[in-house]
């Protein structure tokens, strides 16, 4: 089946941080692809990219970068697809506050769905949700999860008693 | 036909931001529902409204709040539908960065989809795209806003020379 | 007898820093109880946590959390006892202003008492002083600690004489 | 009866912003005093206020002040009766940030119970807070007052459905 | 003589702040052209407008754009020459970091020479400073504007003795 | 050939990341000299500097300081030649706010191209984009640099299938 | 008598806030100077009023600068005699970040008597106490001014009470 | 011969830092006191400081502190002498952040002459300066200090050739 998902990100050294995403991704058994795409070095390749995605049946865009952040608004620019950003804190990062601005701050018109500083998990697990809201399987493996972080609570309260 | 998009909001104040959001709604013939939810003065209303939601057919939820701003992220505690954040740059806040740190900086597992300080057009953007995800009629008229959006720069450029 | 003071902490990974908070409580023989409690991860049972805790004879709530830090506003949203924020800078924290701004900034009607980050010792003496209003015993104890400050300054400057 | 609250701040200016704590504690019939005690001006004064809290029958200070606040944690250092700080976004702030850190930011031993900047309302609901762990008459009101913010909710949604 | 110097902006709201760079340039009499490039809203056109820039003559661009101001990177992605970026605080950004950073903090490879929030006259200043590495005529008139500040201070100083 | 880029630096601990300037012009065989030259130990040195720098034949001044960075500014001020300025991430720095806002804020009149902090390749890369403005040779180099730049990405790409 | 104190600003636009210097000063008797120097339009009269402020008799100089504010730290590279530099709140500074950390991040060696955003009225004060470590006609004063602070706080009370 | 120059700092973990200033003193001959005053633990002790500072001989104070950093300004508030802040990045410090603001954001009437983070060094040299202004020895040493700045900058371009 085709990806629903595509993951992209500006370096391969954001790799590192997006594994989370592509780990939560396998486990739920939800197809995705991912490939390097930089808005500086490689602008006409991320349009093309973004321009294409709905066609080869994307349905979520997630687009990774840090400092001067501009690869998930301008992909957001050039697709109506969910484009969800996430800030990486790259070494050329100033603590993150630069990732976290230039993806965030869009002028209205042209969204990206922000989520935390290095937050792959969650930007992969709103991936997921936004593909639930037309897919009852995913949504059923999401309340599992859900289910599964009570217990994991659970078993945090069985350490701290054995602390 | 019931609405797709819940707008909750933790104070009336919130309104006059929100109603851009609502305006964009309107604008795209896109049904929603709007109420009053506030985290810390009526947490087991907002715990219903997000444990409710999925079942009266919402498949996209848009919550704005200011300073502490916790109604985002408690109501993605409470459900799998994609949720929305919306940062106010209220008068009890430090110039929005509570706002958008509160929305944003979700622990893994629990995402909110954060966009600009007051980037309420944005939100219902982002919610219609994501409805789009699985409505062919959404998506056309988000493509028609997008090309529009190309004619209001020729406007501008327009205005530009006369100016 | 039963706990006066209640410890909770969103993750097991606050446990490195309010330990602190543990040992102080242990050096003064005040009595309390410590638990992992989540606002994102199990709601219901914060919001039952929080109704519940006069009842079981808490007379104040010491909550830690990191990054969007939403437990001790919506403990405080649930209880009338007053309840000691502890911003957590954990590794999902941009520098902790994230864990700050989310517990300080609570809206009118709905207090938390806010301490410094990582300042789980001060929660703890915090605690100890709220009881301390109508509780002799811990006052003289309380009256102790200050003197007690007062001589690890007189330490400080021998060892800077053989410093 | 001797007041149980006592409320002071660095000079008459930060008035406007802490009549919201005086009126929450005439609304409430809770007795409290109010005073100018300035750290940088009247240092020695200061001490004494704190010194002699305890012994007139304070139960717990509220100390406000803007820039480099140093009054609530001064006061906080010469006595043991818990204090409440509220940092004053003042002419010669900037924009809070000033406030804020001076009066959050208390060393390991000291601790200042800090509410939001300008959160005037909320230290005087603290206070109250604090007297109720051990005046039921205070809790009873209190649990009112948590009540009454239910019912604003339904007012404010009213007031949305006919915007 | 076709223009060497090209003004571009996101929005002609940005043109309040970017007639001081047209005012300098009238003043020293260099050819400049000016348009609305929106990043956002027209990628395409934004990229043909860089490609295109070295050959129709343009020497430097000149960028501004405020919030996630992607414009002057996107456009440095897609020419060699030298382009100046503009930090814009407009009503949608957080007090002009979010502008600052996203035009500032540029990976390696692809430089954006930025100048202070809202600097429309050093952007100009500094286009006509790159224009005089190759062009006396323009050195002779910028080391006249030099002279000018000096008797600009002179005169001020004459304002302070009449104060 | 006399060097067209002068390179200066406030210490020789900002060697370390001056560095990849130097390297970056000796790949593409762009001639430069290179000198300490602080703004707060050797002020007229500085002014001499400055005021010398283009008779000796330099086209583009590129200035690293760190902190209280006052050298990019204080050079610019007295030379017409563009100057380049990077934020130096001292030791002595605030995290490089203080670098980035006293280089990047100039007043009116008197611009530095700042780029990003510790951005000393994208300082070389603007240099030579500058002296390409009339410089054929370089303006083809910097052409084909902008072509490496895909081949990286592509090369990235590979590594990512691999990883 | 000559004046002891030199008062420099950047701007005559500063003159409004450093109005509260010399209101200061002229209560107390003490005789200044005050001219507009600027460390980026008069680089070299900047160096030489530095140069010859000691000959000519100054003690002490207070220098006011926003923005990228060079001229206390520049001013203190060229003279022994204690600078102490007010950051001006200017409109090109952002929120007087620019303008604080560009005066107070000075390197080892060439310190900067900082003084509080906008604090004219402190850098006079603190002048007027440097030039009473060998006057003790001053020091008189000022042990006076230290006394009246004490009455306007009194003051203050009574119009609370009266309020 | 009496010390003109006391050093006090909040705690011994200080130290590290304020070495820097002992070193400066040590190496000019001039003498100094140095103890630990605490602020929050000894504030009586701290203002018998301040108030007998000037009777025993001391000039000039410099007092060093972090976090919530009250020691300077408190200092400051009971003696007519120059207090000279240094804001300590300590491991309860914010970045640095609040110490900077504790100390430096003190009202109009109480200034304390701050320095850069841990610019202990700096705060030595300031307090000769100070000193300076009516000591002939003192002022023909730091003129020596200055010449010796730029024969530092001499030996670090003899290392950069060599580099």
């Amino acid at each position: 089946m085709a990806a629903k998902i595509g993951i992209i990100m500006g370096s391969i050294s954001d790799l590192n941080v997006m594994n989370e995403a592509k780990t939560f991704l396998i486990e739920q058994g939800i197809d995705f692809e991912i490939e390097i795409v930089s808005a500086h070095r490689t602008p006409e390749k991320m349009l093309d990219y973004a321009r294409n995605a709905a066609n080869k049946g994307l349905k979520v865009i997630i687009a990774a970068a840090g400092g001067a952040a501009h690869l998930p608004g301008m992909v957001a620019a050039s697709t109506i697809l969910p484009v969800i950003g996430v800030p990486i804190k790259s070494s050329n990062s100033i603590d993150g506050w630069d990732s976290v601005l230039s993806i965030l701050q869009m002028p209205g018109g042209v969204p990206v769905a922000t989520v935390a500083l290095n937050g792959a998990k969650n930007a992969a697990i709103l991936a997921a949700q936004i593909l639930a809201t037309s897919d009852d399987a995913i949504a059923t493996k999401l309340n599992q999860y859900k289910t599964d972080l009570i217990a994991k609570v659970a078993e945090m309260n069985s350490q701290l008693k054995n602390a």
